[in-house]
């Protein structure tokens, strides 16, 4: 069997990560290209890549394509790189915002990505083969989305030690808007007003919940200016949820310790949800028609159970297949039920 | 000289550590007492207090009263303490908020104090002699307090290792409302519209910097309850900067780049200030193996480089990540370079 071969357009930090752990790992075959010369050749001589693309089209042969461009030039490269491979690749990109992406890009082959990994520090000098190891990888597939080429990325993902989790390109910006984009803008805040109340005073010692609750303050500007305008939508309607519960917080100062109480539950609840344990196998039955993959680990999705590992094995004539599901144990039944109510058979 | 006689009025982790402190480094003798029976007796118990007094007005001959109590009864137990005290005594306190307290007392024995350690994890079993080496202790005399009173507990604090700071009581609330208190209520905020995001759908796993953003969230809930309602002034006005300024970012969601990028300013500005010197901030890349950071930390102490802080961002599987390191600039240059030596990136 022929080595994968990957194409990286922008070898930055996740670029470059990729590129190290699909060579190591998968012995991948990895060019890769990037609008910055000097950061190219670095790479090649750093021995993240195996070859440096003459031009980010010189990529006719890929069977993956990363598109690590910038926030406001990914629609671009994406359909760049789409026209120009060919009808068996997959097309994929990292950016932390999907919905207009998604909707601007038509193609089966397109699948849209953000790994949780490294956004703060740039640079393929700290790229790593293990960046991406118990990562979450989300994936935003629609009904266009070839399931050959959603489960390709997939494993590819799974192999490189990320955890593919799927979502609907909304719900998806709509969660990052909330865990992700909010807290960025509230931590600015704080140092913006901070700076206020010191004056020109000098600077008092502050405590470290001040330097934990400001770490993510001014980070990146120009990455973080690009995130905000692409999800203005969600972050926009997060920002007016966060202008109406500071309004009534104001409003009863003096009798909070209940809110105080209800927050803490919260907090418990929201960080033991984040863990993970053993999985099992689901095994379904599908027609082989574009978005059926897609639409299962959308559905998955939404109910919050995460897809640990995902195969597609097509029978011999194309015109069906069976993918088999690996979820977290305690929602087996519930993804079993949810799969069947589908019309589909789950074994 | 006899020993100093200090007298403790709420024996949880703040006045237990002060009773250790004085006892141990200044041979101080100490008395305390709790509301809590069963607290003060674990308190004697544990060699924390030389005695517990049978009533919280026996404490007529202490030299020193701190009073522990909570935010809402520290007015009557100061007043109580004042009264229960000789002419030459001190009396303090060590509640969160300042400017209604020592507005009510006009006592020139009384100074309103403040110290920022280990509010968070209360009781007297986590009481520690070291507690306050090397932190704030904010002091907030007024125009009636004498100068003997003011200058007899701060040389007490100093030699128990803490750093006094003085402040107006107004002032002291401004900077806690903006440094402190706006920090929870947003933490909260952060915490409340996750879950709501997140609906019923389960819990999708949350980067390191959300958890960064809402350490506090739901701090303590009886405590912070009441610094919220003592502090309701000066929080209010926050909370009113803070909507006018989430409005107006609201409304230019699409250009926040230069915005992000003052912001990185006025942080680097913010927590230099906050340290003895100018810092300035290296990120290292390190690999999946322990003790990697220990060794950089050892290196670095070794060469006699302080470093001032320390952030780990850990990868989702807490195996490897990036080590930001405050150190101070006349030393960058050195620590990169011995960092480097170590075949670790160092940006």
């Amino acid at each position: 069997m022929p080595p994968v071969r990957i194409a990286i357009l922008g070898v930055g930090l996740i670029g470059g990560s990729v590129a190290l752990a699909t060579r190591r790992r998968l012995g991948a075959s990895v060019g890769g290209w990037d609008p910055d010369a000097a950061a190219l050749e670095d790479a090649v001589l750093r021995g993240v890549l195996d070859d440096a693309l003459p031009h980010p089209d010189a990529i006719a042969d890929a069977d993956v394509v990363v598109v690590g461009a910038p926030v406001r030039a990914l629609e671009d490269t994406v359909l760049a790189a789409l026209a120009a491979t060919g009808p068996d690749a997959v097309v994929t990109d990292v950016g932390s915002v999907k919905a207009a992406l998604v909707g601007a890009v038509a193609d089966e082959r397109f699948v849209g990505g953000h790994p949780l990994a490294g956004a703060e520090t740039g640079g393929v000098a700290h790229a790593r083969e293990d960046l991406f190891d118990g990562a979450t990888w989300y994936l935003t597939p629609t009904a266009h989305t070839s399931g050959v080429a959603f489960e390709r990325l997939h494993r590819l993902l799974t192999a490189i030690g990320a955890r593919p989790a799927t979502l609907d390109p909304e719900d998806h910006d709509r969660l990052m808007a909330a865990v992700s984009h909010l807290p960025h803008v509230l931590a600015n805040v704080l140092v913006e007003q901070a700076m206020q109340a010191l004056g020109d005073g000098g600077l008092p010692p502050v405590g470290p919940s001040f330097r934990d609750a400001t770490r993510v303050a001014g980070a990146s500007p120009a990455l973080w200016g690009q995130i905000y305008a692409a999800n203005a939508g969600a972050l926009g309607e997060q920002l007016d949820r966060a202008i109406a519960r500071l309004a009534d917080v104001r409003d009863r100062l003096g009798d909070l310790e209940g809110w105080q109480r209800e927050i803490a539950a919260q907090r418990a609840a929201l960080l033991d949800g984040a863990l993970s344990g053993p999985t099992s196998e689901l095994r379904v039955s599908v027609p082989n028609r574009p978005g059926v993959v897609a639409d299962i680990a959308l559905t998955l999705g939404r109910a919050g159970i995460n897809i640990a590992d995902l195969s597609l094995a097509p029978s011999p004539d194309d015109a069906s297949g069976v993918v088999g599901l690996w979820v977290p144990e305690p929602d087996l039944d519930r993804a079993r039920e949810l799969i069947a109510q589908k019309g589909l058979t789950v074994s």
